[in-house]
């Protein structure tokens, strides 16, 4: 049984996640299909991207993912489907995969274009509905990827727009709130990784007004309302306070700024 | 493997959906459950009846879609099932359903009043649970409709209170604003095929103080932060700001009037 | 095909609850994933214990609920796996199955602790993707419970920290509410049960500057804009205004008493 996953801006208020479903339960009644979230801003491309980066690998290989984020939808855009280290993907050739695509070691990526798969008429303001939702049904029914279009060449996939973390001279590193999850946690664009050579002990987080030493192994040691850095599920530094919402506490949110200085340097 | 579709006002921070789909499953296992939206606004059944209508004709024939807005639960108004065009429905007779069945070429309705089918106790206040997700599951596993209760004639199906749009003599129709999407996107009563006579180069849209000429292709088309005319995803009009929530911009929603000129009138 | 049940204060905004599937289907893409709600109020064990409460008695025996409302993740405390009444639960120690294993009437425990189970490595912050998940995974695949880990005493279940109702020499009953539905129902801990011996006619309900006289059959009953009482879908006494907010109309929520007197003492 094969499994679709569904990463949109659509909400759950309005029909639209279920169209998607009764589409792709038309054409695979076999599919199970799993939400990860339809709560990405609107239009939120970096959001998407980051989100989707974070989820994807938990699912098992020969997953299905399909990412709707889609301001230009009814204009020329690209629509790509990829295969990339056994997992499928669909989305707008707007930055959303990129981030994916590029930290693939085994990358093949395809234009949507055959129209055979698609519903017809289309439409010019639910691609979801009409391109998305059977061409994932048919990848789930074991339909080769190059059925769905020609080979496009990695170089045309539109690159994200995002500010990368910066590392200066000194070792200081300095990235930005990316997502403030549903516990007021401020997730940060800065891989536990990229602290690799420095020593927890000798790191600081400074955010706003706060500066934070050393790294928290869990929420709840810290057992004061002080703010703490952690390294969060998606493996990026996370600045939260112990149950209270530190994105309201410290009136923080996406796109501020976030410096992780090596102590020994002063 | 049958589908149950679910759209209610339940919510989805409270048992209640989860409590429905516990119930089906006990009595039918093997049914895909796929949720259209728990986020209609609470009791607001001309939006459960739009909603519906826009989401059904995706699923593939076979699906019983339940529909859950009832304020009326426990009273002596009436349970309905349907089956319309291929599709079954269960919904209160309170007019959810009756736009569909209105519209269907094939249309058979029975009383939902076979109490041997209910879990019992049934209380007086969550019939979702007692009535229509045994009920529907019973469906699932292939029941007759006429097992569930009586036949019902199509006069006693209780009207939609709606207010249909206007055409004026002039050619000019008054719609309604019934809908505001996740987007903002705010959508009418307008239904594209009402504007089929008419040139859609020669036509405006008022709404509020804004008056729209012409009906953009795609969200994406005008580059500006002005409002755009659109046919949306259910073919009925919609006013839209691209990348931007026009309901919060322009300061509409639910009930406000739209208005469609001819502009070759004047 | 097994069920899983899922219940958290992950929100739907975030990938987590995504993750929590895709663990799941990754060992055993068999199961049938129903979500409870991701929307219980964050770390509020209360209300997860009592949402869990209200809903898993709908879904069938051998039905595996996952409960994750867990501000203690990466601190010593404990994860039990219990076997209830049919029932398999897995949460975190902290209360949040407390009520449920009371009420039980046959109740096995074991203790969370073979890592074999476990994804790894396991982190700090997301145990429910990192435990929780796979060890359902494999009960859902007929696991035996005392292979999870070693069998734990009734006595070392954390009791949930909760104001139960008093009852008064003279009858009379204080409790509390301890949820707001969607529709602003004020769901109180007073069960009807605890009303048995009391006549309905003679009770009344008094919230905040309000008292109610007799208990209402239905939401619809009144047909006016006062606040009625209410025996609702999870057995205890509900106020409501039928097709109105009462959260919001009378300024109530949770923790505000209720009190339950018996008119004929006056």
């Amino acid at each position: 049984m094969a499994i679709i996953t569904l990463l949109t801006d659509f909400g759950v208020q309005d029909e639209y996640a279920g169209v998607l479903k009764g589409v792709i339960l038309g054409t695979n009644p076999d599919t199970t299909i799993v939400d990860i979230t339809h709560g990405i801003g609107a239009q939120d491309i970096e959001g998407a991207a980051y989100t989707l980066q974070a989820a994807y690998g938990f699912f098992p290989e020969g997953t299905i993912h399909v990412a709707i984020v889609d301001p230009g939808v009814g204009t020329r855009r690209a629509i790509i489907g990829a295969l990339c280290d056994g997992h499928f993907f669909l989305a707008p050739n707007n930055g959303l995969l990129e981030p994916i695509l590029r930290n693939g070691s085994s990358v093949t990526v395809h234009g949507v274009e055959n129209e055979n798969l698609f519903r017809h008429p289309v439409s010019h303001t639910f691609h979801g509905r009409d391109i998305f939702a059977p061409v994932a049904a048919h990848l789930s029914k074991g339909l080769a990827l190059k059925e769905i279009g020609p080979p496009m060449a990695l170089e045309r996939i539109q690159p994200l727009d995002e500010q990368s973390p910066k590392r200066k001279k000194s070792g200081m590193i300095e990235g930005r709130i990316v997502a403030v999850d549903r516990f007021g946690n401020l997730i940060t664009n800065i891989h536990a990784k990229d602290l690799n050579s420095l020593n927890d002990h000798r790191l600081s987080f400074t955010v706003g007004q706060y500066t934070i030493r050393g790294l928290a192994a869990f929420y709840a040691q810290s057992g004061s309302s002080d703010p703490i850095a952690i390294v969060g599920s998606r493996g990026c530094i996370e600045i939260a306070i112990p149950s209270a919402n530190a994105a309201q506490m410290l009136k923080l949110g996406k796109g501020d700024t976030v410096r992780v200085d090596d102590l020994l340097k002063y």
